[in-house]
């Protein structure tokens, strides 16, 4: 191994192979630093689990090394996990742009871990140094104000991570992507670059922000009723263009859902969201004084969450809301694959309801993405212009198109590594390549917060759901294995008639009077009746549940 | 109500309000004849369930009234569930295609009912008298071959029932659309339609079949190697156009995957795939003596079925296929909604191969859909002309779009009815209108055809998969109530240390010696552990497992 101090070394726990739950780690001279902690939302086959994140064990072992985590905005699988790693390995200072920090106060604040936590506020011109690395900032556009450039200065050269990018020219607020600010970082020199490759498989740009407010004011302009706006909790500037829109065509708005309120609510406060006079109302109630063409109402629901305020009105179980017709249901965002059918069900109810309902599908100037395509890309590459290249942010299709775009512009494959988590990428001024691996994986976690959910547990869990499960008492006597009454057997989400039951149990009775005469096994016995139990009821109905076998001794 | 013989009853049991298990009961003067009898496929909530039928009770109750089942074509959600409508209802004559008997023959054959069906062989040559139902046939054009739309003749007047359909005026094979005989159809008087609304939200036409054929030319004529091309396996026209295409670009072309080999068999077989002398090789060792770019494969896994040939390819399981860099994978169809997690998956896997993927996405020439758009659905009620019209085959959503088609061509909302399954309705000189309500709804067949699974086994399956399940054994004295020796707690799929588990056992012990003194109620002492386990696992932990008690008296 070279000198720790000639190079730099970066392993993703998550977010390289994969859209989600972002977490990089960046050494130099042994020292750590964190730029971002996300989360990932669970896929259908991992049953009960409501939150996904980072293996943290590497972090743990390194815990005295680690010098602060750098956010570089304010989503979900950027921030989400930051509570649990402070829970983890301690408190470390973290450094985040002001609306970013904002949000991550309230989430460490549910978490009762605010107090404690030293926050940073950096930004363009809030450099920050944190051992051994000078951290610079340079503000992009996405779908959340205040996203920030990484570019890590080391005395072995310089990372650059753009985090979640597109370059919007004429963003709704805020200031657009210091373009020259990229360039004058690619003069200076940048040993590796690290981008978001989210929308690599797509050509051309991405439609500035504010194309999508003027599509809202078309939409209300000719609306009959009211209208519902649906889209990402955390989108503000996607507020912003519906509270402006409302103000045009004289409608009030509300707004519904938890974290939408949450949002919102810090992006007033800080001053990232404006609201003309009155446009605003405090609650959904306020709105019932209007005609419906003076009302909007911004809602939760557009990944077809079945608890979400549109998914709950959509099947009628709204308290403040009932679908109605001449109601016009905007969704303006994309659907997260995965939640396909789930939208599906609220857009049907919807529209069985009356409503006039819009998607990204029929009207395509009703939402833009946050990441930018193939133009964006190439850009950035061209700005940067990195001795070596990872893409990251995606899965392993994005960042093989994001590799083929950076090869179009005269990277050689050699100054490209395409990581997965757990590699240990190392750049130096004599050394390029994957060298080593590090502990990294998943950690589930349970609804209420309940802890970690072990890989077993799930596998449990899938068995059980497909199954069912088939338990089996019998009461023996301890001295001779005498079986004493009846053998009880219960079967729960297994397709069984009384008459496989009670064959079973028939079974399993006879194997242990086969068994008796002796002092018993207690164990060899479970195992004999689950194996019998097993057999006969795969023969009989094809289904291989769960089979729990307990022998009581008396 | 009025004089049977006055009027036609139409009754979908499936296939309105959805996409799948299409099963109409049309009726007149008592009698019923049947158009379609097909299956759905379950969805990720619908744990450990192979497949969905229509329930057929509504059917076993006119059992003796029902004259036979017209299959307009041969696509599972049309013909699947026959087996189990004939288990359930008795032999009934079968009318379909040359094509479609083709298939319904294999299906039966598996069932062991093919020996005692009785087929009747139809197209537009050959009508088919049916109790008091002249049925008519008319050539349309689908992605399988053999597709027929239904004109059921009666004295009250004409039903048609277009089956599944686009008008492809230059299919690859077969017929086209018999435009005209639509059109005189409509001459004579049509009293009700029942179309095809799958794409009624899509505006234009859609491109004919034979211009996939002509991309899979342009790809296999610069495809650098092997090309594996994936798509239903009932398409035909597809795998004819691959065959087409590899002959001129001179390669040899392997069918892999069960159901395609059976189904390109028996097209084969009957005529309606043809295939130049040596493009189609036996086996897929039969192209391992060619070149890479001499070699065509067709195969199964366009969904990302776990247990198809390209998916067990694409994770390296396959013992035939290994993806090899040069390799170019076409998925020649579109994903259907639900299968977004599981076809990413095989693509991210092949990419990671090394193999170039082309989907429709990213080349939308490569796919077409089968199902008209909204010029084809103008045609299809211009031709007819009905004069009441019901838009079937599609889910709410696009019911509501086709009706509003229909009233942009004239028709008047009275003159629309939007079934849901199980709705009944007339339509006749005086009467129009749903009238009331048969038996419908939903029947789950179980992995290994083991049988159907009911709604309650379903719940239970979804509350073990979230929350698992913990069994408490508690042997008593018979007589008085008294534990004997300790309680046993197995405890699955749930998040629980030793110590939780303990503080229930104590729990449910002293419960248990609060309740000693007296003849037990096995009962009330169940139902006692029950709530006291519950109750203190939920504070616990925040978990809400199945919890089954079981006392043992002795």
């Amino acid at each position: 191994m070279a000198d720790a101090k000639d190079h730099v070394r970066v392993a993703p726990l998550g977010g390289s192979g994969e859209i989600g739950k972002n977490l990089y780690v960046i050494e130099h001279d042994d020292k750590i630093v964190l730029i971002d902690c996300g989360v990932t939302f669970p896929n259908a086959d991992q049953l009960g689990v409501d939150i996904v994140l980072p293996d943290f064990s590497y972090l743990e072992e390194r815990q005295d090394d680690v010098l602060g985590v750098i956010l570089t905005h304010g989503h979900e699988d950027h921030i989400g996990a930051l509570p649990y790693l402070l829970k983890a390995i301690g408190q470390v200072p973290i450094y985040g742009a002001r609306f970013t920090i904002g949000l991550v106060r309230s989430k460490l604040d549910e978490h009762k871990l605010a107090r404690d936590a030293e926050f940073h506020e950096v930004g363009p011109d809030k450099p920050a140094r944190i051992g051994p690395f000078e951290a610079e900032f340079v503000p992009l556009t996405h779908s959340i104000p205040d996203c920030l450039a990484v570019a890590l200065h080391t005395p072995a050269g310089t990372v650059v991570h753009t985090g979640d990018f597109k370059f919007d020219h004429q963003p709704v607020a805020g200031p657009p992507a210091d373009i020259p600010g990229l360039g004058r970082l690619g003069d200076r020199g940048v040993l590796l670059l690290l981008a978001d490759s989210t929308n690599s498989e797509r050509g051309g740009s991405i439609r500035p922000e504010r194309t999508v407010g003027e599509e809202m004011r078309r939409v209300f302009a000719t609306a009959p009723g009211r209208v519902i706006v649906t889209t990402f909790s955390s989108h503000i500037h996607r507020v912003q263009g519906v509270l402006d829109a409302a103000y045009e065509d004289a409608r009030s708005v509300a707004l519904l859902g938890r974290s939408l309120n949450r949002n919102a609510g810090i992006a007033i406060d800080l001053g990232y969201l404006t609201s003309h006079d009155g446009v605003l109302v405090k609650k959904p109630r306020d709105l019932e004084r209007l005609r419906p063409d003076e009302q909007v109402i911004v809602c939760t629901g557009s990944q077809g969450e079945a608890m979400a305020a549109l998914s709950r009105a959509a099947r009628g179980e709204h308290p403040q809301i009932q679908i109605e017709a001449g109601d016009t249901v905007v969704f303006s965002c994309r659907t997260v694959p995965g939640n396909e059918i789930a939208v599906n069900d609220t857009i049907n109810r919807l529209i069985t309801a009356g409503a006039r309902v819009m998607t990204e599908e029929s009207d395509p100037d009703i939402h833009v993405s946050g990441h930018g395509s193939a133009a964006d890309l190439l850009l950035m590459l061209q700005l940067i212009r990195p001795k070596f290249f990872a893409p990251i942010h995606g899965e392993p299709r994005h960042q093989k198109a994001h590799a083929d775009l950076a090869m179009s512009v005269g990277i050689t494959p050699e100054q490209i590594a395409i990581m997965a988590n757990g590699d240990l990428l190392e750049a130096g001024s004599e050394s390029f390549g994957i060298v080593d691996r590090v502990a990294s994986g998943i950690t589930y976690v349970d609804r209420m917060g309940g802890g970690d959910v072990a890989e077993e547990l799930l596998r449990d869990r899938k068995h059980l759901a497909e199954d069912g499960v088939v338990m089996i008492v019998a009461t023996i006597d301890g001295s001779d294995g005498a079986v004493i009454g009846d053998v009880d057997i219960v079967a729960r989400a297994l397709a069984a008639d009384d008459e496989l039951i009670e064959e079973v149990a028939v079974d399993v009775d006879n194997a242990l009077q086969d068994a008796a005469g002796s002092r018993p096994d207690i164990a060899a016995l479970q195992h004999k009746i689950h194996d019998v139990a097993a057999a006969l009821i795969q023969k009989r109905s094809g289904q291989r549940p769960m089979v729990i076998p307990l022998v009581v001794d008396v």
